[in-house]
């Protein structure tokens, strides 16, 4: 992609109001653009790296079986009349007509949905009523609506955000735990190729909504993080602060010696177990022939969060630093006045298969230098007098301080 | 898949209330559930179809430079009112706070986007502001809400559906022209690659909300079409019947000799000129230093209405029938009582990369053949006792009658 054609443009300034770090460097970017409080717009470069995090949520979710489906964004307030959760849950947004007209001829009201455990209950009981119907499990990847009150965290916890959200459907406890844990090592092998494996926990963590048990939920450290967790690196576990008191020690080895240190949430796993069968009559006919309740959990993971928190772990002060998995483009080419030289090039990264974006455009080095280090590719080319003088070519990692110069060959052999 | 996975079942009834043939034989298949009127979730079959029609759409978006990004569902009422649209559009949701706790907290009320001219215009006029920046494209594909009074056409018309919305900006009338040519080629290369292009009609309609002029839309041929088009066959241009005072001969060959046919809507072009820019005080920088106005256009094709149309247009009494590119899967392997030897041939087709649908289940092959019909995947096969015996498979098109027995070799080539 040619700069010159991206329609957005890098900025040196980002709205006053705008505090968290992830929504300053991705609106100073051009990957994001804020509407309104907590309600952003996805933009070219942005937009490609949320669709590569979803892509690899996907991938994963199908590789446990997850069926995958698009549930709406709209439901009726009997759902969650049901389920008691209308008054309960604070942040719901309803809707109805917006004008005198409209409200006439449609006078119903209904909810936006914030989590989908009120219509995934009744839809697969249309369909799974016999012990040979279970297990399964299915997930969606989709847009959530949360009237947060004073929304200041950027991608972190918005008023509309993108969640995927599996729920699986089992004839025991026993049966749902089984799963769980498989649903566990899909969600290490995520944030694994996210490029955040090595220092993301499983975190034990209150139930919340759903249980009085502890829940699970994945943490990552973060210099900005919203929580502190209690890691036991030996077997890289951590406790929530908020469970200290009932939980101190690693639920693994019984030690104390826990390391404090920041993290921010980027996953979460509910064994729901009969809560939303029980308010939703979902029972199944066993072997015998008799009705027993369905267990059921449902597991989070929030795509447009996930790039919101990845932006701030690997920050530094020169802007952002993408991994190679979901990097809108693996490969920022710089031509430092020499467009002839620098788009033989491009022609020649884009015919092997390599996704380069290309700064093409009629400003500075040191503009280009700067937008290169704020847009945060993993591999920074630059094509100057200089190198094309000396026959080479100017490589440099985003994560490396010094360049190297090198022949297009030994460049394409470090891509690949 | 195995059906026998599948968590959705086909089922012989549907609500009575449910009016339209495309939804249903989509329930009846178990492709998609209606939550509530005008709203419909899509289920494994029916997600993978919509799927691939969005894939399609948005390969020939890029094709023709446009700009993928995803914009936000709700947006703030004031950009309703610089258009004076929060009142001239009826079917406009706003939303606010479900309960008193969070309507104490955040006292706002947004609206839930129908369309995206009220959110676009405004974003791209912090970026592109030079003649250099213009023109470009850009677009989404994203849900949209529409408060339908009495919604009763399935996917055809509901109160949430999907849109492809692509919105092209230039720094003239003539300039927008040139591109609006490129979409309409862009257009009939989608419909081409759904499998309805030959039946699918650039037609002049009224300009509706946006202009005086004559808007284009693009009418496909349907027996339950809502509209009436009087086609000129030698020209492949129709006209809608809402315009024939205006215009009652084909506008390139002039002739009056127009065959009268339904047909349902797939997609429109607007050239909305500069009703937005003058709203939204878009103008960009001349090379004379001098601001002129920004001219626009937008061109929508809804993925979600085009799985009903096509649902509809290619429907028989048995049921649905895919066109290769969009069908949920390719084969449809039916095991008559033989799942050892229909195993194999499965494990065979998936290693050749074939997307197979195989019923595995427990029920008779009267089930199974009309469950076949019914789903509509565009290639069947079947392994019984006698296909066993005479070592061979029973291989039949969905749009043809009559079986034919061949090798799994000849079954391939077919196939490829």
């Amino acid at each position: 992609m040619k700069q010159s054609v991206l329609f957005t443009k890098t900025s040196k300034d980002v709205a006053k109001d705008e505090q968290s770090l992830n929504s300053q460097l991705l609106i100073k970017a051009g990957f994001i653009d804020k509407i309104m409080a907590g309600v952003y717009e996805f933009l070219p470069l942005g937009y490609r790296v949320l669709k590569k995090i979803e892509q690899i949520i996907r991938e994963e979710m199908d590789a446990i079986g997850g069926q995958e489906i698009f549930m709406s964004a709209l439901s009726p307030k009997e759902n969650w009349q049901t389920t008691n959760r209308l008054d309960s849950m604070d942040v719901l947004f309803e809707t109805r007509g917006a004008n005198e007209e409209s409200r006439r001829v449609n006078d119903g009201s209904y909810i936006l949905n914030s989590t989908h455990e009120e219509i995934i209950t009744p839809l697969v009981k249309k369909f799974a009523l016999s012990y040979k119907d279970l297990p399964f499990a299915t997930y969606q990847i989709q847009t959530k609506f949360r009237n947060e009150p004073r929304p200041k965290s950027g991608l972190l916890r918005g008023r509309e955000f993108i969640m995927k959200d599996l729920y699986s459907f089992h004839v025991s406890e026993e049966d749902m735990r089984v799963y769980y844990e498989v649903v566990k090592e899909a969600y290490f092998r995520i944030f694994e190729r996210l490029g955040i494996g090595e220092t993301t926990y499983i975190t034990l963590a209150s139930g919340g909504d759903f249980t009085k048990d502890f829940s699970h939920e994945f943490q990552t450290e973060c210099p900005t993080g919203e929580d502190e967790i209690h890691v036991c690196d030996k077997c890289k576990i951590a406790l929530n602060k908020e469970v200290l008191d009932r939980q101190d020690s690693c639920p693994e080895c019984g030690t104390k010696d826990l390391r404090i240190t920041k993290a921010s949430e980027v996953g979460n796993i509910f064994p729901l177990n009969t809560k939303f069968s029980k308010a939703f009559d979902y029972y199944f006919t066993n072997e015998k022939g008799e009705k027993e309740i369905v267990y059921m959990a449902s597991y989070g993971i929030g795509p447009s969060r996930l790039m919101g928190v990845i932006v701030e772990k690997f920050a530094d002060d020169r802007g952002m630093s993408w991994s190679q998995s979901i990097s809108p483009y693996s490969v920022h080419l710089l031509s430092l006045g020499q467009n002839d030289e620098a788009d033989k090039i491009y022609e020649k990264l884009i015919n092997e298969g390599v996704e380069v974006l290309y700064d093409d455009r009629d400003v500075s080095p040191g503009i280009k230098l700067a937008d290169s280090d704020l847009i945060g590719c993993p591999n920074r080319i630059v094509i100057s007098s200089k190198t094309i003088e000396n026959n080479n070519i100017e490589f440099k990692k985003r994560s490396q301080a010094e360049p190297q110069f090198l022949s297009l060959e030994q460049v394409l052999a470090k891509l690949r």
